[in-house]
């Protein structure tokens, strides 16, 4: 199987985007240092700082591997980088001799890393560009769109594979291992990273019965008990039961992009109170599908949903109940699980063409369950594309 | 299964450790923010921020969930928080009244974060606390030992499974998928945490003939392809053959802890060169046992395991080659993958009793192949203990 390398026009186009916006901000350039930003800029996430002027070609200085960021960049300025002055000294040949203004990602750039640059750079002043980056990277192109679809159809795979796996008195910690087996056989990357400050993301989460109904400290309607309270997230000792929702929340990579997408199973039959509430989810994409398209305001589409779960009688348990409650209904996919645009409460921005988000209308139900239904939009000229197509209602086993 | 929650007494030892160093550098006290820090200190990682005075009892200050925070933790004061202004009137409340200079964990922290507390406080001078909380974790108590050694007993565990799952043919991804799985089966935590900047780690290395002599970006000797340059470590599509040393570095997370054991598997014959490479690292692996005790600087360990390659022949390839080689051959295990203290050229502190580290030797040999050993000690008293006791050859399958 041959790797996939990001080519070259989408690397310009990306950097032409960038420096337009590093020039409305007034800045000489940018100092990219996270492995995810870099790779969407470079196509590489070798150890390594890259330099974006305001104008020009940018430059990757590499620590490690230098050859391997050679294979992996189509960025025309590679250069290796040993010491910090090594940092100053390229920015200077590559920029301009002596910047002024520089942007640094500071939501997840570490205090001690900043510190050293100041040191490198006396009279430079930094500013913030995350957010920059973040819209940036918030409408994706063809390129990462097929990247994205591909990762859709993983999940989709393991979901059809898993119709035959899931049995009553497996723990949920054997399923989940499965799924990850079923996710690394077809090529998934192995990680889902995500960008907020201590969020860590599970490739699974697979939960059973009132499993599915324990809150914890991502943000996220789902948590779920986790082996330890050290990493208190996902599948736990519980074993699966007869009548009881199974929750199935699946992620996904294909050269670096990802997919999400929840399923709820049983085995048997549930209360009739959980079909009630799982046609509300039905309800709630159905509602996102027929008003999503360009201009719409992600606030809206929240506010709409929160209407139709609370006009049905399920408002309280509608994203998590009691204080494990989230006020968003959906969120960007690409790079990170946690991109722009949020589909929440406060998230006042128009969709744009070319964008692409999960919807996850979820509802927990304290000591009984959580039940969920999520799938994946591209957001077109004329309306949402559904990236997903697994059967969407409640799969009987 | 139950879950083990973190002892009173563990917390309440810790805390006075922690406070003694605060009162050496001169703080009032110090905002514990990040994931694994706050659970060392507190038991639990819900979304929280810890404050600890230097006299008195801690504040733990949760955001989601408080519920859970109060069930997994030990400590005494738990209090929810919603804004930044209650962290103040929390920290007053609790501590002194207008503290002057506090610690943060500058090496992990974002710039963003940094910038909001320096908002809350601003007449507080803040101070990077990593190395001494860094420090303080190095040395681990008999209850994180217990931990480890749980760990170590799931890698011996998959080792042992492992021998009747490696097959001519199979692809990494495949084998590292049923990895993943058997890991999880057994209760393994399901993410190994790294500490370092833009260090991510997989849980298993699963890597064969020249595919283990591709570096990468990870602070380690062997990198291995991936599936995309996005997440360029771990296994890719080569499939397992005859003749060739396949290695597995295995990672797993009981509670918290972690082990870290690698073995070198062939099915078939390796090429000589191979066999005396490999006696070449169980050397190593013996000279660590016999001369490590408190007392010897790391930095000794590292410089005798360097001359031993180099007297052998073999200084080119040992921990690397090229621009893939390390310089270390050992690093601490705990709630991180990268703990102090590292066995490094330039790490010139001495063991100390109650240390927990892996010792990794490995060879690169590019363009054909690595083979490794991996052990995991705890220093004691009179010498080295090894917890990992797997057999320690190459395996022949």
């Amino acid at each position: 199987m041959q790797m996939f390398f990001t080519p070259e026009t989408e690397l310009r186009v990306r950097i032409g985007g960038f420096q337009g916006a590093l020039k409305k901000k007034g800045l000489d350039g940018a100092i990219i240092s996270q492995n995810v930003d870099l790779f969407y800029f470079s196509g590489t996430t070798q150890r390594s700082v890259l330099y974006i002027p305001q104008q020009g070609p940018p430059v990757l200085m590499v620590q490690k591997s230098l050859e391997r960021a050679k294979e992996e960049s189509a960025l025309e300025l590679i250069e290796p980088m040993h010491t910090p002055m090594d940092l100053k000294r390229l920015v200077r040949k590559h920029g301009i001799d002596s910047p002024r203004a520089l942007g640094l990602e500071f939501d997840v750039l570490p205090v001690a890393h900043f510190m050293r640059l100041q040191k490198v750079f006396p009279d430079v002043s930094f500013s913030d560009i995350s957010l920059l980056i973040r819209r940036l990277r918030m409408v994706k192109s063809s390129c990462e769109i097929e990247q994205i679809e591909k990762a859709v159809g993983v999940i989709e795979r393991i979901l059809f594979e898993a119709k035959e796996m899931i049995r009553e008195g497996l723990t949920e910690l054997e399923v989940d291992g499965l799924l990850r087996s079923l996710a690394r056989r077809q090529g998934d990357q192995g990680r889902l990273r995500m960008r907020g400050w201590n969020q860590e993301m599970f490739q699974a989460h697979l939960l059973c019965g009132k499993s599915a109904a324990i809150p914890s400290f991502t943000e996220t309607p789902i948590g779920g008990p986790g082996t330890t309270p050290a990493i208190a997230q996902g599948a736990g000792y519980k074993r699966i039961e007869r009548d009881e929702p199974i929750l199935m929340d699946l992620g996904a990579g294909i050269n670096g992009y990802l997919a999400d997408v929840t399923r709820t199973f049983v085995i048997g039959q549930l209360r009739e109170r959980f079909y009630q509430a799982y046609r509300v989810l039905q309800e709630v994409e159905t509602m996102v599908e027929s008003e999503g398209r360009p201009g719409i305001l992600c606030s809206h589409l929240y506010r709409e949903a929160v209407r139709l779960a609370e006009s049905r009688g399920f408002g309280e348990y509608f994203m998590g109940f009691g204080e494990g409650k989230v006020h968003f209904i959906g969120h960007g996919l690409g790079l990170e699980i946690d991109e722009l645009p949020v589909l929440a409460k406060r998230y006042h921005s128009p969709l744009e063409e070319g964008m692409v988000f999960a919807v996850e209308p979820k509802m927990v139900f304290p000591g009984e369950g959580a039940i969920g239904l999520e799938d994946d939009y591209l957001v077109t000229s004329h309306g949402l594309r559904k990236l997903s197509h697994f059967e969407d209602g409640i799969i009987h086993l």
